[in-house]
């Protein structure tokens, strides 16, 4: 197989712009780091349209793992390329020996099928992604349905989600949709709506998760947005006794979904 | 006041050297970045010795703030120093126009005074600062007693476990240990020991945690070691539903915590 040894490749530069939330919305792909990832990706179906891969890589006494994640590729067009190459594809030093390119899918909320019972969780205007992959990551563990990104400031298949979720983002449904569309989403279909706020006069672990719940939370600096202040909507609160006045978002999140599980179990 | 411009200073090179951990341990002091962090550290009494401040940064909008440390600093030594000296002496780029240096107050297991009923959080071979400030920040905000860290990977006043803990960590108590004297401390005070093992057998939400309870947690990349396989330890797990097979350390010990908390409320 012939070797990309040029970093003016144009498929070369087109996966590297990939890195910029710019790029990814205008090409509407993303790129994907880390072996696990892929595989995962893999599995779930996600459509991977090119792998680059540095064949040195995996000369080594790994290569059964990669092998495998080729014997799943599919359709997938196989690309090798030099270490100067992969060293610009790759995540900071982190160079593993393959990334992907993968379509970023359009799904909107009116899409979403929901399952019996579901359990959604909201994320509005969060920002950091390792927040994000942090969330879904919690949402694969306890069997969350949906991710809502409402008025999202990071793009959902951002890479550091990705690394973050460790690849469980692949199998999730995540949507974006505006604070309006999301409450307007979960009003008509009778959901249980749980804003977490610091100053919530609820705590968590009283409220009933077994029935349609969504669990809503807020960016990292400013919380909730006043929307979500509405007839209908409990505001919940995470007990808190020490000095500092709030968690992590996603520490939060974490809480609350095993609290849920707990109760549907 | 005389201003420090060089970076050849001693206090300087010596301040510089407590990024490191053999600089900590030498000199056995630490370094505090962030107004909040240091304002905690104050308040709780912690042994700040020097604060390293940049004026310029104070003649804004927003001394008032700044005005405030100063009124708690007490015995501190001020030393005003240019940009240059402290963007050295600052963490990355974020120049927030103070730094402090700090005793490490030297703490032992046998120093330690238990209050009633308490809650112990163990942390074996954690290696990554940010979630032993993590698992902090959640401990503050449950009202946990003590964390031990056994056979320790990262020492806990590294000033990245400082940060990611937001300054909890000064008013909390800490302690380094070997798990070998961390399980002979916890048996003889008569703990509920309740080691998290992915493979645990009993779920978390199910055992009493409302006597005397120590949760234990395994390093992020090997789990718990054998040392805590042993008669009278409880071996529990989070469910876990998807297809990644572990939960972060920080999320795990929180779901615990709040655990823990819900039952004693």
């Amino acid at each position: 197989m012939e070797i990309i040894r040029s970093l003016q490749n144009t498929q070369i530069k087109s996966a590297g712009k990939l890195r910029d939330r710019r790029g990814r919305a205008q090409q509407g792909r993303t790129i994907i780091d880390g072996l696990r990832e892929i595989r995962r990706a893999l599995q779930a179906g996600f459509p991977i349209e090119t792998m680059f891969v540095l064949p040195e890589a995996f000369s080594g006494p790994e290569p059964a793992e990669f092998e495998q994640v080729l014997a799943d590729h599919g359709d997938v067009q196989i690309l090798h390329v030099t270490r100067d190459v992969m060293e610009k594809l790759a995540f900071g030093q982190r160079v593993e020996g393959a990334v992907a390119i993968a379509k970023i899918p359009e799904k909107k909320l009116g899409d979403v099928v929901l399952p019996e019972c579901p359990l959604v969780v909201v994320i509005e205007q969060v920002e950091k992604p390792g927040n994000v992959g942090a969330i879904l990551r919690t949402m694969d563990a306890v069997g969350a349905d949906i991710l809502i990104s409402a008025d999202g400031r990071t793009d959902l298949f951002n890479p550091n989600v990705i690394r973050a979720s460790l690849g469980t983002i692949f199998s999730a449904t995540v949507v974006d949709a505006t604070s309006e569309e999301t409450i307007a989403f979960l009003k008509n279909d009778q959901f249980q709506i749980y804003a977490a706020r610091v100053d919530g006069s609820v705590p968590y672990s009283t409220v009933d998760m077994k029935q349609a719940t969504a669990l809503v939370l807020g960016s990292e600096a400013h919380g909730l947005s006043d929307q979500w202040h509405r007839p209908g909507i409990v505001n919940i609160h995470l007990p808190m006794q020490g000095i500092a006045d709030s968690l992590n978002v996603s520490t939060t999140a974490a809480v609350l979904l095993y609290e849920s599980l707990r109760q549907r179990s």
